[in-house]
């Protein structure tokens, strides 16, 4: 199968990102870090869905404020959610003055959009992009599971839909201040284990995780040593060790730098979120509220970060069929990191 | 407001394409050129999804047989439809050996793949794209609307979800026999005109498609009659003539080469369609079945397409939010039309 990492010809960098909470995610152990909190998770909307919408817009307001930027400087603007037909972005970027396009990959979403945005910068005429990624716990049970009220029992293998938003601003041209480059990019194939368990999604996406990793390994020559971190997305406590154990057997044993952002974005002994969190908002705000500021301070210079998705709806679980995952890989490196790479 | 016409630096080309398609539009005026069609609209699968996951599939592989390619030899896959969560895309694709990105852009997913693929073209790692897009009106009508057992009335507005896919692929490098050639882009901006009526997409996607054709004429300094068809993808009868309203509103009046795919997909005096056909199937099939024949054959040389799409769910209808359009632009040319163009 071919699997080719595509290097951008002038690494695109991330100029900039802000991130959006509710409140157990203020709770957690990254949640000083987000730029804006609301304890209520209602952002003072009427509706769950009306609330993640405005999460997505208050972080892509912060995104601009803090570059610098305005809304009408993007030239391409890639947006998603786990909301039927991508209503959290639509409704919440509708009045962004900027091309507009809605991307699905559920919770690998914001490195589907990292990769897009990454992509379209190699076109002489854009010259900054965007991406945003939203999911609200509240919305997200009401309209794959059961609405809060009806209060089921969790397994131990289920996550914690986060309550989060993240905005990340890329531009083709480095300049002072930007957080990290995009060196490479992997984007995912679907992989289709014939998982059933709607309740276990590490397991569903924990093959697609190591497929990417194992198939950037394979291409690049490279290991998961020759960097800092690798980072998967949200497979959780679950999905991380079923991920250790495909990378052990296909040649990667004791990789000891990998980190998820579900499992660490909740202090999980406190709060009662089973395997750990999940959603487009997890790897969303984890990006921008631990990586970037590690590449920035260039406490680690090289990281390997891929997002990683279930593929399905509320019809298709109760149709028997199986929850196929996806992972699209990034490799961020630190802004100052030497131009002799690529 | 910013919009810039984006050239590709070599115009990537459609290399072929091919489109499945249910009864009703086998009976259209168009139906003898679909590849492949089922009178039950079941293609031999036991639900509407998982049919139209199935009319993805075919229209693939139909695509890839036809041009000589193999699905292994797709950079990158960019695939749609209307179904929650690009169901139809990911269950009809999840065994493609290629590197997937949903989309979701409604009804325009067609020209916002077309988009994509052709920015992607422009990396020297990626050769080959493809875009696959479907609709299907019983899984459309059982989840935006009511079941088909319902049998609910429909006023004169409404328009009819095309049972349709098509599937399109894209090189970066003329090859013999190719159907088009993409020379400019115009990504559209989603407009909200506070419209309401999920009983009339036509003119809650016109708006939009007005501002997509009226940026592109004032960036380009060029005229409607500049082109040998202006096309739009799924406004109807009703938001066809809104659209020209809107033109002639704003400086561009007596548009005499404007089509609309869903105005023309179907028989409107015999089929009970109302406004016309609509979905990701309507333009996704109408590019390959009549536009790209006519460029082919060199009977046009220059066409406009525009997919349109109204960006809703089931829920923001219900909670009265308002139905935002949004259209893609590309420019299309004949394949041997002189490179003098761009």
């Amino acid at each position: 199968m071919k699997r080719r990492i595509l290097y951008p010809g002038t690494p695109p960098v991330i100029l900039g990102c802000a991130t959006v909470g509710g409140r157990r995610e203020k709770e957690g152990p990254f949640g000083a870090l987000f730029d804006l909190t609301d304890k209520t998770d209602r952002f003072r909307k009427k509706t769950w869905e009306t609330a993640e919408a405005e999460m997505q817009r208050l972080a892509l307001c912060k995104a601009l404020e803090k570059t610098g930027k305005s809304a009408m400087e993007i030239d391409a603007l890639f947006a998603g959610d786990l909301i039927n037909q991508c209503a959290a972005s639509v409704f919440g970027l509708v009045n962004v003055p900027a091309p507009f396009f809605g991307i699905f990959g559920a919770c690998s979403t914001l490195t589907e959009g990292l990769t897009l945005a990454s992509l379209a910068l190699e076109n002489p005429g854009v010259s900054l992009t965007a991406v945003v990624t939203s999911s609200h716990n509240c919305s997200a049970e009401r309209q794959f599971r059961s609405p809060l009220e009806y209060g089921g029992q969790r397994p131990p293998t289920s996550q914690w839909t986060v309550t989060g938003a993240g905005a990340y601003l890329l531009s083709g041209r480095a300049e002072e201040g930007c957080c990290a480059r995009v060196t490479a990019l992997l984007p995912g194939i679907a992989v289709d284990s014939g998982l059933t368990d709607s309740s276990n999604m590490g397991a569903a996406m924990a093959p697609a995780a190591a497929d990417t990793f194992l198939s950037y390994f394979a291409e690049s020559g490279e290991r998961p040593e020759d960097y800092d971190l690798i980072v998967t997305g949200d497979l959780g406590a679950e999905g991380s060790s079923l991920f250790l154990e495909f990378l052990a057997e296909n040649g990667c044993p004791n990789v000891k730098n990998h980190e998820d952002c579900g499992a660490l974005i909740y202090d999980r002994k406190r709060a009662d979120v089973h395997s750990g969190g999940s959603g487009c908002g997890c790897a969303g705000t984890m990006l921008a509220n631990r990586y970037l500021p590690l590449l920035l301070r260039g406490e680690k210079r090289r990281i390997l970060f891929a997002a990683t998705g279930a593929l399905m709806n509320a019809a298709s679980v109760q149709q028997g069929l199986s929850i196929p995952g996806i992972a699209h890989l990034v490799r961020l490196e630190s802004p100052e990191n030497g131009k002799e790479k690529i």
